[in-house]
């Protein structure tokens, strides 16, 4: 199984307004209300690719409730579900990939989990983002995380660590876990900003997939190759620049490769980081080569964008696009 | 005791943010929840007051659960409490009032309590408005209603129904309420807006407390004296206009009088129409005239405008407005 880990959960909530007009009031048309903080969007991905995924964490007060009551619907009932046994399907559709389970190992706190809300103006699509800060999270329930976090590591194939620290978590608790990892020989991926990143980083991740902001406000370059390479100098064995609508770069221990979609889109992009990295993730789980990762991070990224509900992938579009995703190596005399 | 009925409570939230712009991402700095819905905001300030107070309508779902958690700890504990038995107060500061009980009545619903979003710049004060719709509330539910509500007026003083609709509830709602209450001799002030107001008023209220915007809605005319009079015909016994900055004016069987706070107060006007109803409800009730009912609802709004807390009133504020709210009479005459 593939292991998340997301410190600060949140209750995603999405509300839809004709227009978000400051100092107005607004009646919200419509509204939806899901599971969320980054890791917990990578195990609805990787749980729709078929990848068994557990996620733990913290979660607490009536908000993480309703959480863990959404996160106990995974996978999402009218996905297509394994096979019964004896039935076969019609010969002339594909097999389905049958949506694996999420696990819920998340760590009860006193606090209340946060609350995240996109105010979503219906005539552009454009987004107003609302975020609560977390829980005061206690030294206690840190020790209890950390526990249960090594229990987990035991039966995983892969871990990423994801998103912000809620209130009360040193900034070196990413450090902390990806060390963790490392002494379990589990592949850790971590997906995180500012500080926790820094120190993260120092730690020897196996992988970071940062963004252009984030890889910029962590080494000074905005200069994709250059800021890739010096955040690798930095400590993480592989870096996965993510570089919006031009694909990623990856420089790892194994070559540098430039994957890019066949065309750019148009769409939401919230959750497109979330979805590279269960691309990422269970590519590496299934052992296929860095090219064919990057496809289909690439190719998983791009359909979420092209999707209509923000963080979810729309896998037509993903089938479409992971053979037409374009990867080039960059030859030694380029490095 | 004091009933109020508020058919779409909700779970009020205010989010602290340094300043909302539109299609940003906001990290929200300060927050609080409280049990909201114009019913419950009057209970609260009548509570306050010392009156004793139960509140009916409906909850449901999580954020139900949190409205009642809330709504159970009212009144505040940092409130001054009823003396204990035996205890004297110091002679030289005045006995404070005693904050009394506010009961839940409330219906529970199967849908999930609305929550409304007050986003508070925090540089200029100014707060933008999210407002959920409510959840659907179904004809079994408005049976169980309309029962609890006959059992609690046998026991009630006078009755506040306040606000809007929550999707499900037919638009003659407040009709079948008022009419209720009139059968049982119970004085009714009906504090909403829109179609539910204009049929409403159909059903005879003791008083309707509309504001120049809903006035006019109704009316179709802007003129105060002439709104307030045309609201009459159409049924309501006594009309009590707030016209905000500039206080109130009360067209009733008895009499004609424009009531002013001494000086335009700024501030948060957020629950300042609460206030007054809670003035007005709580003036009749211990018999005051209309002048002393007037002074106590313009004192107690105004004192709501000048609270740092939306929608609370500065209890001392609201003690030094009161004997100098202006009170005028019109004569015949003017009439």
């Amino acid at each position: 199984m593939i292991l998340t880990v997301t410190l600060n959960t949140a209750l995603d909530l999405t509300y839809g307004v004709p227009e978000l007009v400051p100092h107005a009031s607004h009646r919200v048309s419509e509204m939806s209300e899901r599971p969320g903080g980054k890791g917990l969007n990578v195990a609805r991905v990787l749980s729709a690719l078929g990848h068994e995924t557990v996620v733990t964490g913290f979660a607490g007060g009536s908000t993480g409730t309703v959480l863990r009551e959404l996160l106990a619907g995974l996978p999402a009932t009218d996905a297509p579900g394994p096979e019964a046994p004896g039935t076969t399907p019609a010969p002339t559709t594909p097999a389905p990939i049958a949506p694996a389970p999420v696990t819920d190992a998340l760590v009860t706190v006193a606090g209340n989990t946060r609350r995240t809300i996109a105010v979503v103006d219906r005539a552009t699509g454009d987004t107003t983002q609302l975020n609560e800060p977390g829980p005061l999270v206690t030294a206690d329930e840190w020790a209890a995380l950390l526990g249960r976090y090594e229990e987990l590591l035991a039966g995983a194939d892969a871990v990423a660590l994801c998103g912000s620290l809620p209130p009360g978590i040193h900034v070196g608790a990413y450090a902390e876990l990806v060390r963790a990892a490392r002494a379990a020989g589990v592949p850790v991926l971590l997906d995180t900003s500012g500080e926790p990143l820094r120190r993260g980083i120092a730690a020897r991740p196996d992988l970071i997939k940062p963004n252009a902001d984030e890889l910029a406000q962590l080494t000074g370059s905005r200069e994709p190759m250059r800021a890739t390479r010096d955040a690798r100098r930095r400590g993480a064995h592989g870096v996965i620049a993510s570089l919006g609508p031009d694909g990623m770069l990856a420089v790892t221990p194994d070559g540098i490769w430039q994957a890019a979609p066949p065309a750019r889109v148009l769409g939401n992009p919230t959750g497109a980081g979330d979805s590279a990295v269960a691309g990422l993730l269970s590519g590496l789980v299934e052992g296929l080569s860095w090219p064919d990762r990057l496809r289909r991070a690439v190719a998983l990224s791009t359909a979420t964008v092209l999707s209509p509900t923000a963080g979810d992938f729309d896998r037509a579009a993903y089938e479409e696009l992971l053979p037409r995703v374009g990867v080039e190596e960059h030859t030694p005399a380029a490095r």
